[in-house]
């Protein structure tokens, strides 16, 4: 079985979006708001938004399960206040709820919050166990930046988050760390502040004792990790420094990376950097990289050609990267595969 | 002659510190300020901090000549205003032009500006000239985030720091985009600030066009370009949902990358995804990662250790990231090289 961990649903009917605008008009304009029961989408529309594309594109690459949640751009925790995030974060995983029962074998949810600039992140809780407990989610996104690109919360490791990260142990639930929309000029969203985030959680981490406190506390950092990979010596070298343990002690019983790396070069040094119980097979296809690379006529984010190709993997890192890891990152995954006879 | 584009005056005698620490307590305390004449500092004191720390270890790696600058965390351009700032520029790099005339074969020097948040960049126009002309530096620092952090100046590609790039051109000296300290909590200095920057400022490249504006700006993005070459599919296919020329083609004239990446599986990937002719020999040693690999018994930033070793480089490939890039994209160190018969 081939898990897919990051997949956001990009591909919503358009009347959700026009739904969001007139939620965003409302602001201005209060009687421009709309009601929830204004967005009325029906499973046909959902059916055929995830089968001519996720779906699709899931079949012909080969891969069988991709944990799906909120379109992460449009998540833009920081438009309005936390009501105005709870009423989207609850329509958006209630959409994603839904794919996952129309297509029960090929997707299970992962929650948004309803994160706020500056509002205490226990407010995010209902909502985190709604998906949780009747939703069967197995994960959620936490956007460690909910102003979008101005970075005023505090860092991950301080007690300010440990609302969240309590019940993330009490339900066995990861969190992949995921900002959205930056809505600062210097950052381009998909090409700077997500992978700015990624480097700057895990140096959060790295400079902290975040996971002393929550020793089993799991953290997927996604896009292959941002920079973290690649500068592996700078930040084994830098936790020297601090006199931090190795990094395979300090951070990797509790942080893992994704392949969202779009080219084989990437891939390549992800696998031979990073051990292979830390790495989970994830495309984020249908998201920031769309197109076709020249230079090999696939997908960029065609992840699982390059994860196949590496040499660095063996049958038997390729199956923990594709399946185990995921199992074991996302144990209420597990379970439910399990509970299915997988 | 192996070059090595980025060196920072990271061991100044402790007098430099103290001077510094007066300056900033006069913000507050005007009674407290110093003068620039109280800052006294011997060429014995200058050479010290050089034979024992930089030169020892080019000595001992086998580099020739470091491209030097002022301390870049100690930039703090977002300390005080314009005047501070500009006299804080003015001693750094009068010091480290002092090691270029104590040590004119192993230092030549590049310029930090007096940047001061939401101040226009023209103002940074004396100093450069000064250092260009007086001091005969090659190059100059430029930090696209002078509030350090917070990001609150426009894009480098935006009209705003046009001022500058008309003298870097007039003058032929490019600039390496260089952020400082950090003050913002959530980014961690030399583990993510430095490298976010790397990536934005790539980014902030790609989606523009400032080389048409001018063909002939060159920009170095040190820390082997943040998390670009790691991501380069990921940049590629971005280019071409944003209808730009292929990278080589709309960036690879105009940007070069550094080798500060602190482990071979980094330099490797670098040089397999970067073009040869873009790549600048660098180590900036005595700087973010001081301390010894354990896994290799070797300094972390020995970066000429992983230039050599790397099976992606013919012979003729390392003259090329040794010397002869530095000299095309440094074309008044090559004009200072030559005058010297070298």
């Amino acid at each position: 079985m081939i898990i897919d961990c990051h997949g956001h649903y990009t591909t919503a009917p358009r009347s959700l979006e026009d739904w969001r605008n007139r939620q965003i008009a409302g602001l201005k304009d209060p009687a421009a708001a709309p009601k929830v029961s204004d967005l009325a989408i029906s499973d046909d529309e959902l059916r055929e938004s995830i089968v001519t594309n996720q779906l699709q594109k899931m079949l012909e690459r080969g891969s069988d399960l991709t944990i799906f949640s909120p379109r992460a751009s449009f998540m833009a925790h920081h438009i309005g206040d936390f009501k105005v995030s709870s009423t989207w974060a609850s329509i958006c995983n209630e959409l994603c709820y839904r794919v996952s029962t129309l297509f029960p074998d090929n997707f299970i949810g992962a929650a948004m919050l309803p994160q706020s600039p500056g509002v205490d992140p226990k407010t995010c809780i209902p909502e985190l166990e709604r998906c949780v407990e009747e939703y069967g989610f197995v994960g959620i996104n936490l956007n460690p930046d909910p102003s979008g690109g101005h970075w005023r919360e505090p860092p991950l490791s301080d007690r300010h988050w440990y609302p969240i990260y309590e019940k993330m142990v009490e339900h066995d639930i990861p969190a992949m760390i995921h900002v959205s929309t930056s809505c600062n000029a210097c950052f381009h969203t998909t090409g700077a502040h997500y992978l700015n985030a990624d480097t700057t959680a895990f140096m959060q981490c790295l400079t902290a004792d975040l996971f002393r406190d929550f020793p089993t506390l799991k953290f997927v950092i996604p896009h292959g990790g941002g920079a973290a990979p690649y500068h592996w010596g700078r930040f084994r070298g830098l936790a020297q420094e601090l006199k931090k343990p190795l990094l395979k002690d300090h951070l990797l019983n509790n942080i893992f990376f994704d392949t969202c790396v779009y080219h084989q070069p990437g891939i390549d040094l992800l696998t031979k950097v990073i051990p292979v119980d830390n790495i989970l097979f994830a495309s984020e296809m249908i998201g920031a990289v769309r197109g076709i690379d020249p230079e090999t006529g696939h997908y960029f984010d065609d992840t699982k050609r390059y994860v196949a190709a590496t040499p660095n993997l063996s049958d038997a890192d390729r199956h923990k990267v594709f399946e185990t890891n995921a199992r074991r990152v996302y144990p209420r995954l597990d379970a439910a595969l399990c509970a299915r006879g997988l």
